[in-house]
C-alpha cells in the first residue's frame, strides 16, 4: 500500500466515523477534537485532512447525502417506473432510519439545526433536502405518466405531504420508540396513494 | 428589589437567552460558556444557577415546553370545541414557527438530536412530544364526539398524519424559505380533515 492509497483509506474510515458521530451528537457539536478522541489520531493530524470545522461539516454531509442515496434513492430507481418505486423508496427510507443512520439521520438533524443559521453547511442541506424532494416530485409525476395517479396531480403538495409521512415516521421510530411507527406509515401512504389514484 | 427577586428576574431572562440560543444552536452545543457570553455574565455566576450542562439544557426544555403550550394549545383550547380548536392549533403553530422561536424550534432539535442518545434530555423531549401528540389526538376524539369527524378514525393515525404535514411545514418553512409553505400545509391539513369527515 502506497502512502497515497493509505491516506485515501484514512480519509474513508475518518469519514465514516465522523458520519456516525453526526448522526449522534448532531452536527454543530461535531469538533474536530470530539472526531480526534473516536477515531483515536492526534488533534493536529485530523487538522490535515480537513483544515476547518466548517470543512469537517461540509464533508460529512457530502459522505451522507453520498450514503442515502445509494441506499434510499438509486436502488428504487432500478425498480419498475410509477407506485413500485415509490413503494421502494418509502420501504429504502425505513431500512435508513433504521440501520444505516442508526444515530438518527445526520442531514434531517442538520436541516433542523441549521434552519435559521445562514452560511456554507446551511446552504448545502438546503440543496441535498432540495434535491430528495425533487425526486420524490419526479417519482410522482412518473406515476401520473404511467396512469396511476390522477392527471390533475400537484407533484409539490404530494412530495410536501409524503416527506411528512416520512418525517413523522422519523420522529415515531427513533425518538418515542413507537412499536406501531411502521404501520401507522404504511397505512397513511395507501391513504395517500388512494386519494391520488387516476 | 430585593435579592430574591433580582435572582429570579435573571434567572428568567437568562433562561430566554438560552432558549434562544438553543434555537439557533442545538441543545447540545448550547454550553454554559456560550451562554455566559451571550449574557455577559461570568461562567462561574452561571454556574450558580445551572450547575451543570445537563441541568441547563433540562431548564430550557421546560422553558420552551412552557413557551410552546401558552403560544399554540392553550389559546386554540379557548377556540369553540372540535375543527374550529385544531384550526387555532394549525395557526398558533405557524405563529410559533415564524416568530415565537425565530431560529428553529428547539423543542423539534432536540427531538432529532436526542432521537437515540439516552438519557435525561431525551426523557424530557419524549414526554413533551408524547403530550403534545395527545392533545392533537384528543383534539381529534372532540372532533368525532361533535360528529364532525367519522367515527371509526383512528385519533392515533390522525395525529401521525396532522403532525407529519406540521414537520414538513417547518422544513419548507424554515429551511428551504419556501412562499408556498402554508398554502401548502393548509391545502393538505384541508384535504385531510376532508376525508376524516363524518
Amino acid at each position: 500500500m502506497n502512502a497515497t492509497t493509505k491516506g485515501l483509506i484514512t480519509k474513508e474510515s475518518i469519514l465514516t466515523t465522523a458520519f456516525e458521530l453526526a448522526s449522534k451528537v448532531g452536527f454543530e457539536a461535531l469538533s474536530i477534537g470530539e472526531l480526534a478522541k473516536a477515531v483515536g489520531m492526534s488533534k493536529s493530524g485530523l487538522f490535515g485532512h480537513f483544515n476547518s470545522k466548517e470543512k469537517l461539516q461540509m464533508m460529512v454531509m457530502d459522505y451522507a447525502a453520498h450514503q442515502f442515496a445509494q441506499v434510499v434513492i438509486i436502488p428504487a430507481i432500478k425498480e419498475p417506473r410509477g407506485i413500485p418505486r415509490l413503494n421502494a423508496m418509502t420501504d429504502n427510507y425505513i431500512e435508513w432510519a433504521r440501520t444505516h443512520s442508526a444515530g438518527g439521520c445526520p442531514i434531517l438533524a442538520a436541516a433542523i439545526e441549521y434552519d435559521d443559521r445562514p452560511g456554507k453547511v446551511r446552504d448545502k442541506t438546503k440543496k441535498f433536502q432540495t434535491q430528495m424532494l425533487s425526486s420524490f416530485e419526479r417519482a410522482a409525476e412518473i406515476c401520473v405518466e404511467e396512469g396511476q395517479f390522477r392527471k390533475d396531480l400537484d407533484p409539490k403538495q404530494f412530495a410536501f405531504e409524503y416527506y411528512g409521512l416520512i418525517l413523522s415516521f422519523h420522529i415515531y421510530e427513533k425518538l418515542l420508540g413507537d412499536k406501531q411507527s411502521e404501520k401507522l406509515l404504511k397505512t397513511s401512504i395507501d391513504e395517500l396513494f388512494q386519494r391520488t389514484k387516476g
